[in-house]
């Protein structure tokens, strides 16, 4: 608890990285690029896991495990697919469709709906935790289909239903959803779709691609199925993930100067009560209302909104620290609610409620009657998910503007920065103009935009509609 | 469905490989002694994570995440430590006690209650499905503790109160508790405690352990604390895991010529309903009629023995397929209830239950009543949870024997086999001696043997109580 966090206006990259490593998150280990999550960090993804899990098993999907480490023959195999093809991106597939080969024989075994959690390492020189490592923890889902309907359904089925919703819902994260262009995509997807979300620096992040696959893969490792027909045909396949980069994702999105802001979906403790008091003969009574008061959380019914999870409180009863130090560590790590209880908050049979998403007086409700606290509580955490989500989409409707004219692209990208609405002529060596000149990428090209007829900032072709620009971690 | 598996009497090791495959547990993948674990294999498997987690948790443990990869600095540290330290068996140890050096400065610090779930990669010349694999997954949970005696306290909870509760409780496993021999421990502990049972085979399979590390890794990599009085000490330690070979177990504990048997506690699926029909006008009213109980099924309240998950049924409306197909389908996959729904069957508001675990007409019940069915079917599910465990007893009993002379052990070590409960002197010659002699090991020096004032078998040397002695996987 020592020393402060530095403060986000001073310096948001050390803000970020003070945040994760003092509220317990993570940390660098002595394995070169690789993090440490340790046990708050991992109780976070273990929420977003049981929440994304859940999402996945309730549209038809099964979870299965595929070797981490692949034959350098494969690699080869994908080489020759396709010009450009990003090995690094590629590996899980390429043993996942060996073994696919061997499972689709008929139209009967389709679709293939697999998921699978596990750990992925990758090359990388430079790092910040979670939100790019050597090694990381994801989940990707690899499916096959008959037809490419159906396999364009569920690439749009992942990422709306899915990734938006998680994004959105339990993450309190509002995000663009849309196709990547051609040179953002995956190489080996006909198309890659993305959530994309604003950071508080106003830079992007890519949150989570769903992929469709067409029949390269199928062809590339010969996956072929007799149809209803009794003709081969090659399977159409999906591909899509999310990662721990979520994680740094949520630490970004609604912390403050305080430390960690966690949305209650997500929060691994929901509710903390500290116990207050000076003489040692009011200890007794203070802890037994404390621990009622904790025991009427932890029976209330469990809701489809907690994915079924009781309320999780604690109550703050380490003898050797001082209330205002256990305050500051609570705060520090994000539980969103506290519960203040001393002896005068006893007398009146009430307590006081604080809400860590607030600043100052206004986080605090005074006199809470002691028999309602709970519904109470439960109350504030459904509030406190919902306002930081608003709170977080106003912020991005503050920061997005639509430019006109290249000047105005290369003024507004760096300050204030954000997301910049601009119409661009669809070809690649544009874009890399434009990436090459400002550092800003196009994120996506909305689903969301609206048709407009327009003429490219840079080269004055004609556009159908803006895309979204933005510098991106 | 195609050709039948191999008879257990046949050929055991056949007859397994058959149902891992067949069933569609876990396949060998191109990747050198790695497997693919297939959905139903891994439903399996997170059945045992969540409840297993569950237990850890409750005991007090928390999950954190720590690098795949280790410096190869770190091994040599190990090497120095003790002779005959098996590098492959403590790479995690390395990366996390390194980490714990930082986390551990004061007796506030301690316990570390930690766990964590991974997969391990490891060299091994000769693999066989769940059993044995270069890479696996498990969990590894490591602590450190201030005192000697919380540290050993540690070592018999997880052994006794978790891993034996779940072998026996969940898995429907009876297991033999206790130390391993000085032979047979874990290298790196000062001891090591197991859980030993017996398969169907009569061999043995060492299912869990735990180990009591003493300071040994906290003088490696120097972890040391103050403690109360103000003093550097060194921290006590512990270390456990299970790993996905539970699942080969599982496998060889309860199967039968048909197929896999599983335990209704850890069954991905509890009960399937065939709807039975010839003409289609009958087949509105059957699967309305079995969609109906499958509502009921997954309406019950759920309950502390089943994790609070719901009971999960599946009505088997396929066109494709026949009814016959379909039950040889679902008895292979182990699923604990079939229900035979026809129009005969509605015509009397009735339905049949099979209980997979009986031979023939035994495992029927008729005439069922629709309105009953519910709550029979989880009747079912909980006797034969009992009863698997009961028959698996009986069994390890019949084939367990105390043997008085090394020329007996020698000829009933392979014919019957068994367990084969005998005196020995305590030394590692001696048991070396056996092993070498007769291919048999010590499994475990029981918690629950009794006390008995014999000679060795082979030296005749004093003992004071008989070592379980067995082949094992």
């Amino acid at each position: 608890m020592a020393e402060k966090i530095t403060k986000r206006a001073d310096d948001y990259s050390q803000w970020y990285l003070d945040i994760v490593q003092r509220a317990g998150l993570a940390e660098n280990s002595a394995v070169r690029g690789c993090m440490v999550i340790k046990p708050h960090g991992y109780a976070i993804w273990e929420k977003m896991q049981r929440a994304l899990d859940r999402m996945f098993k309730n549209t038809g999907h099964v979870n299965a495990y595929f070797p981490l480490f692949i034959p350098k023959s494969f690699l080869a195999r994908e080489e020759e697919m396709a010009a450009g093809f990003a090995k690094e991106c590629a590996v899980a597939e390429t043993i996942i469709w060996n073994t696919y080969k061997t499972w689709i024989q008929s139209y009967r075994d389709l679709p293939l709906l697999i998921n699978q959690w596990a750990n992925v390492v990758r090359w990388e020189m430079r790092t910040r935790l979670f939100l790019r490592t050597a090694e990381f923890l994801w989940q990707e889902g690899h499916t096959a289909h008959a037809t490419q309907q159906e396999a364009e359904k569920e690439t749009r089925l992942i990422l709306l239903e899915v990734y938006r919703t998680f994004a959105e819902e339990w993450m309190a994260m509002p995000v663009l959803t849309g196709p990547k262009t051609e040179g953002q995509k995956f190489p080996g997807a006909v198309y890659t779709l993305c959530i994309e979300a604003m950071m508080q620096d106003r830079r992007a992040l890519q949150a989570g691609t769903s992929h469709f696959l067409g029949q390269n893969f199928a062809k590339a490792f010969d996956v072929q199925f007799q149809n209803q027909a009794g003709q081969r045909e090659y399977a159409w396949a999906t591909s899509w993930g999310v990662s721990t980069r979520l994680v740094g994702a949520l630490v970004m999105m609604h912390s403050d100067d305080q430390g960690l802001v966690l949305p209650p979906r997500l929060a691994p403790l929901h509710a903390v009560i500290v116990p207050i008091f000076r003489k040692p003969e009011e200890r007794e009574a203070v802890l037994a209302a404390a621990n009622r008061l904790a025991d009427n959380l932890r029976q209330l019914p469990p809701t489809d909104w907690l994915n079924y999870d009781p309320i999780a409180v604690k109550v703050d009863d380490r003898d050797q620290y001082q209330p205002g130090y256990k305050f500051n560590e609570w705060e520090l790590k994000g539980v969103p609610v506290q519960v203040e209880l001393g002896p005068k908050d006893l007398a009146n049979n009430a307590c006081v409620l604080k809400r860590r998403d607030l600043p100052g007086k206004e986080a605090k409700e005074f006199g809470v009657p002691l028999a309602g606290a709970a519904n109470r509580i439960v109350d504030i955490l459904r509030i406190m998910q919902t306002e930081l989500f608003e709170r977080a989409k106003k912020f991005r409707e503050a920061n997005s503007y639509e430019v006109n004219s290249y000047d105005e692209f290369k003024k507004k990208i760096d300050e204030p920065g954000g997301f910049l609405w601009a119409h661009w002529d669809g070809t690649r060596p544009t874009e890399d103009q434009i990436a090459a000149e400002t550092k800003a990428t196009i994120r996506c090209i909305p689903f969301q935009r609206r048709k407009e007829e327009g003429k490219c900032m840079v080269t004055g072709k004609p556009s159908e509609g803006r895309v979204v620009f933005a510098k991106a971690y």
